[in-house]
């Protein structure tokens, strides 16, 4: 039997590849081609349309940063959005702060939620029954155009890049709209691809974000199968301040949200210094 | 004509490819295969043994790290000795510290020398003919069993992995000879791989490290092409506290040494922050 190996296309000149151990799920969904497989490197792996989302074995690097940071950076977050992140796994770490009241997540495809529900169960774990949690099959732009004005204190994107279905979640009339719908003090994160091989991703969005809020900036993650060196997730809020909050009252928030000592990549220091950006990425932000 | 791409070998299952636009050499030397072409994603390309060594556009993160961090930890590092580093992009980096006074480097592999030298010479620049600088082809485990006591404030081992050609720059031998030449002070840095796909490798060499130096740790960095996350770089010091110096200090160091505003990853801020590991790397430090 020859090796089957799985090529991400994101780009047309280098990439990785996985030894794929076995097919589990290949299916056009209404707005993507969706595929899993096992892998004997990462565990169970997803696909959109060629580009690797998740695997089992390091979606814990880039959930706990897009989670945790914003949560503890507002402090008393309530109401979260999410926006995207159909494995559940953001899901499953907004419900894990003990502060957070309610959370809505809005996921365009239902078959990414249904495939990740049967395939990588460990991801969202118990969230797609917590109480506290919503999840709704639905469109994010839709749902961001109807939202109450200061209704939500955290919103989170966890998109694909702004190619395809993605698209729309890097537009004025979504940032236009993410900024109606949260409260004074409240801040919305996305991802912005990876700057040594996407810098004209965090260079837009930024520009644009820039246009709706007061403070905007990136902070880094370094996503093992997001490659080539740090991603930047993107920064945008209606106060200044809240990327200086000191790491002792970033430890302190973690401690009564019942966050400390659950993660494997996110520390107290690791928060405040991924607001730190080397040269060859903040030369992409705007002023 | 069909595509010609490159995967890297170094682990069976998964790994990163580039499209070739041109295969520049291909030798067999006295210790290695090497490999060397031009891609479109990341310019000049060198492949020892089948694994990605360094790319002209993403080389800047490894030599910054691996130089500036412990020059500036040591603060009056005056004799460097760098073992490995055979494409001249570290001795550059070195010699660009006005404070520096001699930097040995030994580089067992002349062939590597002479094809960086050839197909990519703006990594080391004008630093193979700086008066400062000594380069000697030979074995590294010779040149420490042989040096003199306190001879050297900082050594930097920029070498493959503990396979093949760089297995001995891994032993109790060369660790043991190392803090010899050490002077008081004296620190050495070391490349550990990626603990999010090799922990043994930094689990192993610092149990290692620990039984000859007082101060065992590791620091971060986010290096495109060595894919999978943090690479880590191994930190033997003889004294205690070099980890700490605060970052007002480094900044002040940095100006001083004329390195600041001079690099593209290495800020006084990510140089502070480097050694803040994430749970998933620290667990493979001794306790």
């Amino acid at each position: 039997m020859t090796d089957v190996w799985v090529n991400e296309t994101l780009y047309p000149d280098w990439g990785q590849r996985f030894l794929v151990k076995r097919e589990l799920a290949r299916v056009k969904s209404e707005f993507q081609d969706i595929m899993l497989f096992e892998s004997t490197s990462h565990g169970r792996v997803m696909v959109l349309d060629g580009v690797i989302q998740i695997t089992e074995r390091d979606e814990f690097v880039y959930q706990e940063m897009l989670t945790h940071v914003p949560l503890l950076a507002h402090g008393a977050a309530k109401r979260v959005l999410i926006i995207g992140a159909g494995d559940g796994g953001v899901l499953r770490r907004v419900l894990q702060h003990r502060n957070v009241e309610k959370c809505v997540m809005v996921e365009i495809d239902g078959e990414v939620i249904r495939l990740c529900q049967e395939h990588m169960p460990d991801v969202a774990g118990d969230a797609w029954t917590n109480p506290r949690g919503q999840v709704i099959v639905g469109d994010g732009i839709d749902y961001v155009r109807q939202a109450e004005a200061g209704s939500f204190d955290v919103v989170i994107v966890d998109s694909t890049d702004p190619i395809g279905v993605g698209e729309v979640l890097f537009t004025d009339e979504f940032y236009h709209n993410a900024a109606r719908l949260l409260s004074d003090n409240g801040l919305i994160v996305n991802q912005c691809g990876v700057p040594f091989m996407q810098a004209d991703e965090l260079r837009e969005t930024s520009l644009r974000r820039g246009k709706f809020f007061p403070d905007i900036s990136a902070y880094v993650a370094a996503v093992p199968t997001y490659v080539g060196g740090f991603m930047t997730l993107g920064w945008s809020a209606k106060t200044k301040g809240l990327r200086d909050v000191p790491v002792a009252e970033i430890r302190r928030r973690a401690e009564a949200a019942g966050i400390l000592g659950t993660t494997r990549y996110w520390t107290p220091e690791i928060h405040v210094g991924s607001f730190n950006l080397p040269p060859y990425i903040a030369e992409n932000l705007p002023g």
